[in-house]
């Protein structure tokens, strides 16, 4: 099966200038900043300012090569990679939903980051309820941890 | 921004050899299929089968050349292509929520496929509804579409 190749679409200003002490996932985070759309991709905006949520597909660019365990931030025994939302992953590929607050020109201003300054972005999509939030029923082991999120911070284990 | 380049983990196997006929979300279908994880990437699966809920990202393998504004498959007027799902985009991520049946090996038992059959996967990761479940207060374009997911169907538009 062939490599696939991503040209980055923009990218990501945000506070968060190493991954130390950055939140984990955006539903516990309150930080603002803003994505920076390339001109060429300006005319794709049009419209997404009338959802109050979007989805930011994005590189995570500063990760280590990846283990197939790994310990997560919030448990202390190692866990399969594709069980964890660590950025070290096979294809490093990072997942946010963040609040849209207003889009000026190729500027979207944004509330949740959890994304490192510099992140390059791959894709956005709207966030739909009807498509995108589902009642799941089990979250193994999370199930004892997730309690722990909002005090959780990376620590730079994943580079 | 130098490009990025992914290797695929796994393949889609589905019921869809065809766009035309496919569900366009996963929140509207029941139709199961399985996800073959290549042998390296294995050891990865550790811990996943505790989740109900597992997110697919893959690469649209068949879209079309994209345009910055496409018609979707649930309105009748052109959007901006960030404001939809649509699978011919700048880079043609997918992203599906599906319900983990069961795991056999390298081989993930899945419900709820709008995936065409041969699909490219980049990555699996937990659904956990305290991360992705939102409640979005606008859907824009959608608010007065939303309601004809059910009956909506690929019609082969993008590839």
């Amino acid at each position: 099966m062939p490599d696939i190749t991503y040209r980055p679409i923009g990218t990501i200003h945000s506070p968060f200038k190493e991954a130390e002490g950055t939140p984990i996932q955006s539903s516990a985070s309150q930080v603002q900043g803003t994505i920076e759309v390339f001109p060429e991709f300006v005319g794709g905006l049009k419209d997404l300012g009338g959802f109050s949520h979007i989805i930011l597909l994005y590189h995570f660019h500063r990760s280590r090569k990846p283990e197939m365990v790994a310990r997560p931030f919030m448990d202390v025994e190692s866990r399969g990679i594709f069980s964890i939302r660590a950025p070290s992953r096979p294809n490093s590929i990072g997942f946010s939903i963040v609040r849209l607050l207003k889009i000026e020109e190729n500027i979207l201003y944004v509330e949740g980051l959890d994304i490192l300054d510099g992140t390059p972005l791959l894709d956005i999509k709207p966030y739909v309820p009807k498509f995108d939030s589902v009642k799941a029923e089990r979250i193994g082991w999370l199930e004892d941890n997730v309690s722990k999120l909002d005090a959780a911070r990376d620590d730079g284990r994943f580079g």
